[in-house]
């Protein structure tokens, strides 16, 4: 049990640190048991995600990156669902009120909220003996009805994917020591793949466009492999994916070219927060078009099939790769 | 880092036991990385409340009593907010997959859901190695403009809070052993009070006669002491309490008349999840008349004031108590 102390504790970090977040006038700053979102005739596109100390991030990342983190792995799904961005509510555990934590953690997090049109609207901070816990609640708007689903993938649509893959991946890596850490030698490199994994770029001005032009959408969490096939399974299709087609930036083609890491880590390393959709024949043209207007890069990568089972991965000599494990699952 | 593990794992758990939940057409079938929320012309209330297994609840309470918890006190919310439910999304960090918990937790979880009109719309699962938490974010719907605040309070309203107060806080100390738990020698009674800790009762059935009713109001989580504080606060009031006039159950009243607790304690306890809110004198008639049809119980415990500073306290000889403190603070 936390031992019960007067309530000026608890309330008045949260007016020093999140009330200057709180911009929306649905968040009656803070003041309130609840915030208001008014919807202006569009559907409400919900998502959360989690991010745990150890599990997600590591104990000594920054309190910036992981505030960053926090709201844009939500960010991310968000624009993989058509949505534009409404605001948000944290749950904040803490082991103890660490200003010197707190205050760049909260900073961070406004600069991120304005950035992306997000405001703070409501959290609710406790606290928790264990590891230190960020769970964002985020909210957009969609024209009703018009929210793009995992589900909607046919048989004859390109997979597409905007970015690269497997940056992150290598930065956890790099961050971890080992091989990939004593084969980046190039210290900036070494913190652009870092940075990949710590601060995710969310694809939130891409959203409109995927809502134009995307059958299925999600975004890349897991690991492309793992997440395509969740697209494929509730959409009742698999599809035909070629390795050599995926999007991989110099540093990770470097690292793969010199055997350091097998291609079927980067698919599934997770962490990426690309788009993965599938656009039908017809509208690749238009859709390829408006990401790189939005300057966005986006591959295409393969093809969906009618039939089911997991997606198949073909390499340059035309020869199926089996993947040992298609993503990152907690338990 | 927790170990990459094939996907199932985590999928197969959501499948099993949170996609029956899941039965709002919005949630769709907790199959997409989001979920929709169909407002119809409301405003969208949000709030959010995490518990923590050693904070919130004790690590021994039973996993069904956790689930209605962590639902109950963002319904409690809702509807001191004047909000009718509308669906919620779950964040749950887990030490393991504890199927043994996890059944019994999702099935309460589904009860309270379809009791109280308040559907699973989505989640995240994630491992944690320290203590269980449930983080619960809980949407409703008000009329455009309408979600009551706690910043409405006028001079000269009557203060009215609902059922009793102070028996959650017994529950606690029940379980905690001590003299409470000597003293409350009657297993029913104890049961009862442990039942209060455990299993909130939210007054969602309340909700449109606050709406209709209040000038301002919240829910009472943290101890009716410092949310009175907190009301009259962001109100710009104060307010004149009459101790007697706090309703306390038979249980409650027998302690305190036996010297076992103080008055004070029960006010300052938290966990009551009983609506708190200020009427008009006008109003107060068909306010605790329309309390009463609906099944509740609802008492005028004293009055808005114009002035500064934390409410006051009177006893039954008409003399100002000091509260040593007003509520629960995490930190």
């Amino acid at each position: 049990m936390a031992s019960a102390k007067p309530a000026s504790g608890e309330d008045s970090l949260i007016a020093r640190y999140f009330r200057p977040l709180a911009t929306d006038p649905g968040a009656f700053g803070l003041d309130d048991d609840a915030a208001a979102l008014r919807p202006d005739g569009n559907d409400v596109v919900v998502t959360v995600d989690a991010i745990v100390e150890g599990v997600h991030f590591l104990p000594d990342d920054p309190p910036d990156t992981v505030a960053r983190k926090a709201l844009r792995v939500n960010l991310s799904d968000l624009a993989a669902k058509g949505a534009v961005p409404a605001g948000f509510v944290l749950t904040l555990a803490l082991r103890s009120p660490d200003e010197a934590w707190l205050k760049p953690f909260a900073a961070a997090l406004g600069e991120d909220a304005a950035q992306f049109g997000c405001p703070l609207l409501g959290g609710d901070t406790v606290s928790t003996p264990g590891p230190l816990m960020v769970s964002v609640t985020a909210f957009g708007r969609v024209p009703p009805g018009k929210m793009v689903h995992r589900s909607g993938a046919k048989a004859g649509e390109r997979v597409m994917v905007t970015g690269t893959i497997g940056d992150a991946a290598l930065g956890l890596a790099i961050l971890r020591g080992g091989k990939v850490h004593a084969a980046a030698s190039d210290k900036a490199v070494r913190e652009a793949l870092i940075g990949r994994y710590r601060v995710p770029q969310p694809r939130v001005t891409l959203a409109t466009i995927v809502r134009d032009h995307a059958g299925a959408a999600m975004d890349v969490s897991d690991g492309l492999a793992g997440d395509l096939a969740k697209l494929c399974g509730v959409s009742g299709v698999s599809a035909v994916i070629d390795l050599p087609s995926i999007p991989l930036s110099d540093a990770a083609r470097d690292l793969v070219s010199r055997g350091i890491v097998g291609l079927e880590t980067l698919v599934a390393g997770g962490d990426d927060y690309e788009i993965l959709c599938t656009v039908a024949e017809d509208r690749v043209e238009a859709f390829a078009h408006a990401v790189r207007e939005a300057g966005a890069a986006v591959s295409s990568i393969g093809t969906v099939v009618a039939r089911d089972g997991d997606p198949k991965f073909i390499d340059a000599q035309g020869k199926e790769i089996a993947l040992e494990r298609l993503s990152y699952s907690h338990f």
